[in-house]
């Protein structure tokens, strides 16, 4: 890296860090180096009132003593890929999980593994990205912690985040509250925060560029829970994808689901290249989607409260919670035919967040 | 590993992993094999009635709004070592960096990242431990994750904790709150957890063992608390050792610190290892030691309800809180010299916790 690059950086890093273009072990040593990243890029990054970030802990006093809490580790690759960032995904991750219960989130931290020789300017990238994405989704990181390990044994950058969210002392959404009769709600299009990935990974080239859907769900869910009371179940559909989300809501809950094929959205460029890649769709994580579950009552309300909301625009009633023994997900073809959508084993796409 | 090997660990693992005597990647997939990691490791490991650990987040009610939380990613190297391994420390330096704000710790969550490979009969070891060390620090494990990287690109096992306190609403104790005259407390021995995972490292053989003094300290702080409303901060002395961490407090309490080094408990195999491997005690690593600043009037009292404690008996006033505007810490020698203990640039030991 050239000198002059963490120049550009300076606002977030008033003491260029040029002695150390690049994170070396002394950095995770808990001494003046990992005082001198904390003051310097994380600290600077992640600014809010709490920030107490040199404390063991830090003293918060919460809305409600009612909360969710939620933890999740990041080691996507690439850490930049197209639409977004391992720094958005740590972020949007954690909000997105505490969201789905219902809880407003209000509180992450933040634990960093590096890698000895990571560069610096990836690091401040990374820190920043988490910074706007936390400002975005209306949370504050509070906390942190950095451990470096030796060259060779990490890959770059992992992170985990944790979170805190409040909950209203009324509200049960869960897994296992879905109801035969129920809508299921799609907030978007599936796949693209899979195929994003995948796309930089194997360097294909798409006409149109997909980009990661990676979002804060946190704003579209306030909504849908001003909305209506009876939404049973919300899940974002990551890891495993849609298939992954709707069988755990099947067998919590004990009743099965029909989707419609045809109803579920998907952009051209995705489906093809899940096509030529090989992938099912809906087993393709996706970092910026919701699936609800809904009492019919009220579906059409929260669908279009949703496809008013930026990243509920494309939303669409997919399917429906039907009474079945068996618990299956099954979806239904154009032509008519049945297909049962089940539980990958492990992965189609490792670290893909 | 043998077949067998993972039916002795059967009340852990009622039905034996024995397909996957290793983690696979698909184990971090989010599908089936990362469920029966949940259903047949964690859960049973950690077993508590919170814990749901299918969901994207848990909910919980606190006893109280006021809270300190904290985080913290492990990467120990070797993952067992004399006196623990990972799994233990993962536990209690979260705990302890909750008890050291004064408050009472009460929830954790655990965010694994293994390589691909590693061994499930270690894992086993490492969560059992785990579940063993919540237990005995009276917190329960409410929420988890579990990545898999790829062979070569991890080290085994690392592990994030992040935890929840609660604090009572008049309570402030905080490394800016020490004031010239206040006393300077040391719960025991220093640098036995340092030296412990050294000797492995080095493959040194001493005639007694050193042994991690890896320790919920939650338990002793909450006697403390008990004792006296003038305890003014605290620390754990880990990464950085006991002179990170009062150099901390006088910085942040604009004040200096006097040691008087005869007062310093050590044990002599620590310190012959430091003297062989040139070491400075000070400098090296505790898990189980905690240094707390304490108003004079009741210094004495409170050193009492310590040595009452099986892990303060050997506690010790060492030194005393002095004005200084060069807010140093200095100690001074059996032969009345004084030197200045400062602040590691980085650490001697990496990958320590």
């Amino acid at each position: 890296m050239k000198p002059s690059t963490l120049n550009i950086a300076s606002p977030l890093c008033p003491v260029p860090l040029r002695d150390y273009p690049q994170v070396i072990l002394a950095h995770g040593g808990g001494g003046k180096l990992s005082a001198e990243l904390i003051e310097h890029i994380f600290a600077p990054a992640f600014a809010n009132e709490h920030v107490t970030l040199l404390s063991d802990s830090t003293p918060l006093c919460l809305p409600s003593q009612r909360i969710a809490v939620s933890t999740d580790s990041f080691v996507v690759q690439p850490l930049f890929f197209p639409g977004g960032s391992i720094g958005d995904l740590a972020v949007n991750g954690t909000v997105n999980d505490l969201a789905m219960s219902g809880a407003r989130p209000m509180y992450l931290t933040a634990g960093f593994i590096l890698e000895e020789g990571f560069e610096m300017e990836q690091l401040i990238r990374i820190a920043k990205d988490m910074g706007r994405a936390a400002r975005d989704a209306g949370v504050a990181i509070i906390a942190g912690d950095t451990k470096v390990v030796e060259r060779g044994h990490g890959d770059g950058c992992y992170i985990n985040t944790s979170g805190i969210g409040v909950l209203p002392a009324e509200r049960k959404i869960a897994v296992d509250q879905a109801k035969p009769g129920d809508a299921v709600i799609l907030s978007g299009s599936v796949g693209d925060h899979g195929v994003a990935i995948m796309s930089v990974r194997e360097g294909l080239d798409f006409e149109s560029p997909i980009l990661s859907d990676c979002a804060s769900l946190a704003d579209l869910v306030q909504k849908m829970l001003d909305t209506s009371t009876n939404i049973r179940a919300m899940r974002d559909p990551t890891r495993g994808g849609v298939a992954m989300s709707l069988n755990e809501i099947a067998a919590a809950s004990r009743c099965g689901i029909e989707l419609d094929d045809e109803c579920i959205p998907i952009k051209e460029p995705v489906r093809s290249a899940c096509e030529f890649l090989g992938l099912d769709p809906l087993l393709v994580a996706n970092e910026g989607k919701l699936i609800a579950i809904v009492a019919k009552s009220d579906a059409d309300q929260v669908l279009n409260t949703m496809r008013a909301h930026p990243l509920g625009c494309d939303a669409a009633i997919v399917g429906h919670v039907v009474e079945d023994d068996n618990q299956l997900v099954v979806s239904r073809t154009a032509v008519g035919t049945k297909r049962i959508v089940s539980i990958p084993v492990g992965e189609q796409l490792p670290r893909i967040c």
